[in-house]
């Protein structure tokens, strides 16, 4: 059964979420889908982009996702649609693929991009202001019914990628930066394991806090302290164990984050 | 595979959508469930009415929409089921269907209503509390599992609908009133198409502000921008581009809104 | 088709509910996966077990519970499944299953637990940050995939139970506490049948606030006021008609309430 994924900064009040759903089974009856997030910052194409990243490559081969947060949604931006590496992306074309493209570059996967173009499988309406009803949902249920990706539209090479910050390199070390806070208030960095010398001398610095070291999980230490160690994605997070890192520090995103070995 | 929504008061965390769940998929493990929204305001049908009925069409035909936004359950209130056009309602006969009524009036759809009575399609145990599990999740699992609706009770057509404002004509345009706000803070109105003259020369007034004209969608104007488009479900909505209108304006549901040509 | 249900405290943001459900399908695509609650308070155990506790048993006979409230993860406590009664467990070993456990006993439901160390049901490689995804997630997938759980790691009959406040023996009544708080704001307390001599001659007392008697549901009463009732689960709880009665009297998770004879 083909499943596709939603992402979307529609919030769970409203049921436009719902409408997505309804339109896929109206197509595709037997699609299994299943929510990524609808609790996007609304137009916050990076913060999606990130959240699809860090999710898309755990589902199964030919998964279908759907991302709409799309501030230009009625304007002419385009619809694309994207095989890259065993997963399908369908989404408006303003960098929400960012993080994918990067990953696809650096590990060699396969990319295929195509600006939808091929109305037939698009709702019979298009409205100038629910494009996640009108061409995006539609599009992935005949996805997910077996039509060709290349079937929907036009080849093109140039969908847009946003500038992700990186690590820059210090005289002692590395400067990175927050790009994400979760649930549990953990703060994640973009700092990945080749920008830290060794575990046990690592020193970082953010807004006047210093974190000597690199533990291995949360709970291996006590209650209320700020800890440092590699997050689910692989990358370097600030924890309290058993508090909110972001909320006790006040480090928040876009924060600046050093890194020296001591 | 039969389909059913669920749109409740429940929230989230509580684990009463789960438990509707549960009792339908004990009666019929192979129906789909969906939610639809369970953060529909506590007690408030009259939103729900509405979140409703912007979404129930959009399903495939014989789709069962329930609905548990309850304050009166464990009284005399009755338990109702209809099928209305191509979708199915299971819920308690207190307004909620009211918007879903109204088109179906405006559309000549048929309507057919009945009275829960036939205790056999319930739980054997009804709580005075918790009608969502004891009788609605279990009617609607019934009816997926192609029951005659005609079986479940006794034939109605007196069930409620509640009074919903609607524009009254003033001597240069209409006045109309905001009845809900979106997750993006976009406002919505209950005017429609055949209470605008003209998009060029509308102009709206609502709490000391003032939009002229109507823009075609979003991504046309400038960023904090409020402007008036036509919405998702055709009625006219005030928005601020990448912003949050119903924060920045101070308009909220319940404020009248004028429209005048000029 | 084999249910899975999800908890924990991950909320609806960060897609990390979504990865498990990706793991899931990728050992076996078949699943029908629903989400119990993700809306825990981060790192309560004890709420979890509760919320679990409430809507575990209305599902099918072999339905598999993945729980990940798991505030020790990447140390020593140990991963387990449990078959209790008709349902499947699987979760860290911290006390999540305590109210299970309880009404296990209470109603000699059989129980089989096992601490889980066959790494050939968990993912290759295991994160100390992640076992949601690495280990409950697959192995709940493989019990799914009809894998005896025997096979799974070995018995143990010491899994962890918290303590849960009972209430106690007063010279004239009984001393409870408030456990729970829903979305409605309704006040749940650890107060059964056995603890009520008669519904008319209760006398409720917390916060300086009293109720005499017990009503039998919501609408019977004026709006606004607070009221004493039997919940969902069978407990006392108090509310106020169309009102938020947590909010409006100030009674707090883990005030005490005490219920005499009048």
């Amino acid at each position: 059964m083909a499943i596709i994924t939603l992402t979307t900064d529609f919030g769970l009040k409203d049921g436009n979420v719902a409408i997505m759903k309804g339109v896929i089974w109206q197509i595709n009856p037997a699609v299994q889908i299943v929510d990524l997030s609808h609790l996007v910052e609304p137009y916050n194409v990076l913060e999606a982009s990130l959240i699809l990243f860090h999710a898309a490559f755990d589902f199964p081969d030919n998964t279908i996702h759907v991302i709409v947060v799309d501030p230009g949604v009625g304007t002419n931006r385009r619809p694309i649609a994207a095989k890259i590496g065993s997963q399908f992306f369908v989404c408006p074309d303003n960098g929400i693929l960012t993080q994918i493209a990067n990953k696809a570059k650096k590990c060699q996967l396969p990319v295929d991009c195509f600006h939808l173009t091929d109305t037939r499988y698009w709702l019979p309406t298009i409205s100038h202001v629910f494009h996640g009803r009108d061409i995006f949902a539609p599009v992935a249920a005949h996805l997910a019914s077996n039509i060709e990706i290349s079937m929907l539209g036009v080849p093109i090479h140039d969908f847009i990628k946003l500038e992700v910050p990186a690590p820059r390199k210090t005289s002692h070390g590395w400067r990175g930066r927050v790009i994400y806070i979760d649930n549990f208030g953990n703060i994640a960095t973009n700092l990945f394991p080749e920008h830290i010398e060794a575990r046990t001398t690592a020193v970082f610095r953010a807004n006047n806090l210093e974190i000597k070291g690199m533990v291995h999980t949360f709970g291996d230490n006590k209650n209320g302290e700020l800890i440092a160690l590699f997050g689910g994605p692989g990358n370097v997070i600030f924890s309290i164990v058993n508090g909110n890192a972001a909320l006790q520090s006040g480090i928040a995103i876009g924060d600046e984050i050093e890194v020296v070995s001591e």
